[in-house]
């Protein structure tokens, strides 16, 4: 790493000290000017910069920036005042900053002006705006973006272990003495909360950072080169109803019912959730949400929006998908078809209001969803209180409602598609290509096919990097945490190519319940809204009969666990493949312990459902000779950096539309190119170290 | 001080660190065999001591413990729990630990006892019950019982300034050049909450810890020794009556009506409080309460109490005071007379177990009312939230329902106080003896009469010492609050005696509303409720006319501003003043920069009244020949260390009964011993450093 990335990358660290506090464990420092000192320290610079430099290996000069900026437009955003990306006024604020991070004309100049800055601005808002920049600048490439997880690490772990750091950082000097901290599993609520038995997957480190990190490369808004990807809206749309997908078949594999969508905004909300981590820059609980609270119309210095906006906009929204077309504002009609209907949607809902077709119209109902959610504890502001969890992408997913509030998202989009004609023989066939047997195995010996096994698994997150005015020198504060893991298995696809030539072929591999929580069994209808994606990747068919091996860490879907949890700073030791894994889309990305849904303790039975469609139709011409992105590993919910989404199929092929069977046996007898095994997750309540 | 006082002091300081870590600002250590390190540390006894022994100036030795305790009775309240006094379970437990204490032999032992237990249980019940135990051991008189604020500083200041305070200290080496942090006045609501406009004075520092401080003076429960104190259950009555009344002044001050009584405990609460405070052990903010929250019935592990169990045992109190008499648990009939009756009332309404004359027939009611309003937003565990403020006797009075539940509470004890024939004139006069004039005036030149000053005061409390795992040797951490403050005023009092020969009085001071919030003039059975106590004082009455001056900062009410306030540690300079005050009763006490309401930018004119009454008929005969205790200027609400109420007549009196005449005009026309004046309270909207 050469010391203009390295100095990019201490930016990261301890967002919430002063620029010229030590970083990496006490090793570094930057060599400042009085220029970038605030006012708090101005008469002190020389007392501060001999403290924090005595002890270091390495001084960082920083250039004097060209041009001082001109932060006034961040002031209303103080810097004790939680930042939220469903609030237009931050947003806008955000934008003014990525625009000033974007003009650096070097990344030495970045890093002079961003060092500025960072005293300057609300530091949540600061981290957010520099991790966009540094994803979206072309001379970046080759600097990490940690973890969200690692920066801020109190919106992820239950707060009393925070104090227990502080303890053991304070109590024991050497590092090699310490205990590793235990995050307690069960904190957030009881057995008596039904909604509990799903609190490991909304609670869980990897699936939030996922959120977080994926709302970073793809804004709602900002400037025009950083919000205008390719098939945005659908990713959005896409993303979402996988989540929903999941998080529905996770509740089956737990003996509940699928979650009620939140069509209703007046009802009372029955889920309450009392999240209990601290936010950094208020350092208080985020706010909970008592059970059967009553949403409101939210009135609030920073923001207004009436529960009746929501749902002229649900209805305007609608009204469009059953007549089959939007209006823009010049009240052209665009027809919402097979191919950029949904995309023209995700943007509308969302919504992003430069790709909106008309966002007076249509308005803000997801962003704005999520605002009158996050403040029906206090939604006139009487009691100065902040957003709760739903209010920040760091933290929704954390919360039941999250998962209400976009089945209800997510069936308008669920309506568009119904409209659709089914899939036709066509769109769905691959002639010549035969998919003979299918089998996932785990990689150990005797291990049975189609039994794949979960477990609870302890891993140790490193709190260091985030745990600001900690001591200095500490590198490695360990807290250790339980999540769901899945055993690494094989899929093995024999495939017969009668084509008589060679042939490319996508494939596409799913799982489905079977049956809901009472053991009925499910439709091909609600299989297809309940599908889950494994893993999308091209196979290259000879004449004759194929073996394909697939990993499963090598799902399109996933993340390595390592690029979830490894720690930030210098005692970092990257592996081979974590060098790989060295850029900065690869954040994005379902974490791979939770590939797989837990299944139950007697097993759970799925469908396996693979589909090789006929890549001919699935290719995507990109238009630039970028190299290979290294995370592409992770596509299916994040696309390619730089790059068009690469399948040109609608996201969730074939089971985003109808399809011309009544079941899922019946489609895969119609279809050669398809076939289906049942697939039994068993889960063992254990703790693996 | 010598050794033995020091090392008991230290054991009120950073009370989560281990006991190993350094005190004083970093200037003494105990010096500690094995034995006292927990598991966790018993590996690194010697880094640790190494590491806390190097720079210190003293290191004082710890005898071993003569006995090991055995504290298993301790186990259910885990150190990451909220400890309660109105918990029952909670306070069998500080029952346990506190007759430990008090078994301790002598100093020395105590010491080393409490020294071994501070690590083992939980830190809030250990400095409860230490507390407990120094206040009431003879050979611990000569220890301070520092401010509760100054051990547990997050219960009292808006979290960010935490962690500031953390901030300032690691950036800013040389105390010197810190800055004093600044805690901001108005936090916890807006404009567009009413109740709001009262957080200043339910928020006061010094309001605060006097409520903890009363608690732990007079507890409900523990050895008998400690609980059965002369007159508690009317203290009781008093002490909350005066609070009540000096809110509902306060409230006029602030064009608000009276609180409503929490008479019906099935109505929804209107009024939301968010505290926004952290626990210093859950590293969580304190549980909000929503607007228009119901109550429910409380059915958590460790305490289960029904809606309708507080229905009855109000029925029954209500009931016995009708009748006239309690019974106790043999049946037997106790008069609820004019002398006694409030007594038995405050000690079975409170509810003390020990002192109840029936607690399985009249039950627990204040205190059980406390525990449904602090569990109202997790009334059944499921999301497995302690306490919000109410729960806590340091933290209750912040929250707007204290003052409606104790109104209801008081309400009891105001009916069995209507229900006694009115005061007499035998029980009023003072034959011989003529008020002639009253006036109050500031101690400035050309001050007019009877106009006194209220304005805001900017002082200066040091977070050091519970500033847990901050830097060692920081001794001083200042931050800036804002509270209300009254400038000092002397009365004088003009008294005629004509009797022929000295005569001694009780001076009792009172002021009164003359009108509510819609400026109707109140009666005098109205006055005679809202009349806040102002002074009380022994006057020597010479033949003759007799001129009597008395200082604000003298009232038998308050205790001066440094003992509320002032630091713990070594670094303190104690003034002669308060070496004088440096016992450990004086703790206790109203703050004196609270004595006066707030009154009106316009000034608002109150009724000052004063009474002298007949000593003869007032005097107590002590019953031991104990020192004068040097806080005893605070006795109105706190009484006299070790020695019975120094007042004989019921505590309120005059107006604690009903009088006879109907205004306060004809009473003190009535009686030469009393006249009244117009008083006007100005209040100055700016803030003096």
């Amino acid at each position: 790493m050469n010391t203009d990335q390295k100095a990019l990358q201490l930016l990261f660290q301890r967002p919430l000290e002063p620029v010229f506090t030590t970083r990496d464990g006490g090793k570094t420092v930057f060599d400042l000017s009085d220029t970038f000192y605030t006012d708090r320290y101005r008469n002190n610079t020389q007392e501060v910069s001999d403290r924090f430099g005595q002890d270091v290996e390495v001084k960082i000069p920083l250039q004097e920036p060209a041009k001082i900026p001109n932060l006034s437009f961040a002031k209303s955003l103080g810097r004790k005042k939680q930042f939220s990306l469903f609030n237009t006024s931050h947003r806008d604020i955000a934008t003014e900053l990525i625009k000033i991070f974007l003009a650096a004309p070097n990344v030495q100049q970045l890093a002079s002006i961003a060092a500025y800055c960072k005293d300057r601005v609300n530091p949540v808002m600061f981290q957010y705006c520099y991790a966009v920049c540094i994803a979206h600048r072309p001379d970046t490439r080759d600097v990490d973006i940690p973890n969200v997880s690692q920066v801020f690490p109190a919106n992820f772990v239950e707060p009393s272990v925070l104090q227990d750091a502080r303890q053991e950082a304070s109590v024991i000097g050497k590092a090699g003495n310490r205990m590793v901290l235990e995050i307690p599993v069960n904190y957030t609520a009881s057995d008596r909360e039904e909604e509990h038995r799903l609190a490991y997957f909304r609670e869980d480190i990897g699936v939030n950072s996922h959120h977080w990190h994926w709302h970073l490369v793809y804004p709602a808004s900002g400037t025009m080169e950083i919000v205008n990807k390719d098939r945005r809206g659908e990713l959005f749309y896409y993303m979402h109803h996988q989540i929903i997908a999941r998080y529905n078949v996770e509740r089956y594999c737990n003996n509940l019912k699928r979650v009620a969508p939140l069509n209703n905004v007046r009802d009372p909300v029955p889920e309450g959730y009392f999240p209990k981590i601290l936010s950094s820059v208020l350092n208080r609980t985020y706010p909970a949400r008592i059970s059967n609270q009553q949403l409101r119309d939210v009135d609030r210095p920073d923001g207004k929006v009436e529960l009746s906006a929501l749902e002229q906009w649900r209805d305007r929204v609608l009204a469009a998908i059953d007549r089959g077309f939007v209006e823009n504002t010049s009240g052209q009609r665009i027809p919402l078809d097979e191919v950029r209907g949904i995309d023209i949607l995700g943007n509308m809902i969302e919504a992003s209001p430069q790709l909106s077709v008309n966002s007076q119209f249509y308005g803000n109902l997801h962003n704005e969803g999520h605002n009158v959610i996050s403040f029906s504890h206090d939604p006139d502001n009487r009691h100065l209180e902040e957003f709760g969890v739903m209010g920040d992408v760091t933290t929704a997913m954390r919360d039941p409602i999250f998962y209400r509030w976009h089945s209800f998202i997510d069936g308008i989009f669920n309506k568009h598609k119904a409209l659709l004609a089914p899939y036709n023989a066509a769109q769905l066939q691959f002639q010549g290509v035969k998919v003979d047997y299918i089998e996932a195995k785990l990689g150990v010996a005797n291990a049975r096919p189609n039994t794949l096994l979960t477990y609870w698994q302890k891993s140790t997150a490193n709190l260091a990097a985030g745990l600001d005015f900690g001591p200095a020198q500490d590198e490695n504060i360990g807290a250790s945490f339980t999540h769901l893991q899945n055993a690494p298995f094989t899929f093995t696809f024999n495939v017969t190519n009668s084509s008589g030539g060679p042939l490319k072929g996508m494939c596409r591999v799913f799982i489905a319940p079977k049956s809901d929580e009472h053991n009925h069994a499910l439709t091909l209808e609600d299989q297809r809204l309940l599908a889950v994606e494994l893993d999308k990747f091209t196979v290259d068919l000879m004449p004759g009969v194929n073996t394909i091996r697939r990993q499963s860490t090598e799902s399109s879907l996933t993340i390595p666990f390592e690029r979830t949890f490894r720690a930030v700073g210098a005692s970092y030791q990257p592996t081979a493949a974590d060098e790989l894994a060295r850029f900065r889309f690869c954040g994005c990305g379902w974490p791979q312990h939770m590939l797989l849904p837990k299944g139950k303790p007697e097993g759970m039975v799925f469908d396996l459902f693979v589909m090789i469609s006929d890549y001919a139709q699935d290719a995507v011409q990109q238009p630039n000779n970028l190299p290979n992105d290294a995370c592409s590993t992770a596509f299916s919910f994040c696309g390619l950096k730089d790059k068009l989404y690469p399948d040109k199929r609608t996201m969730g092929y074939p089971f985003d539309r109808r399809l011309p069977n009544n079941t899922l046996s019946a489609l895969v007898d119609s279809f050669s190119n398809m076939t289906k095994t049942d697939l039994t997750i068993k889960f063992s309540d254990r703790v693996v170290q």
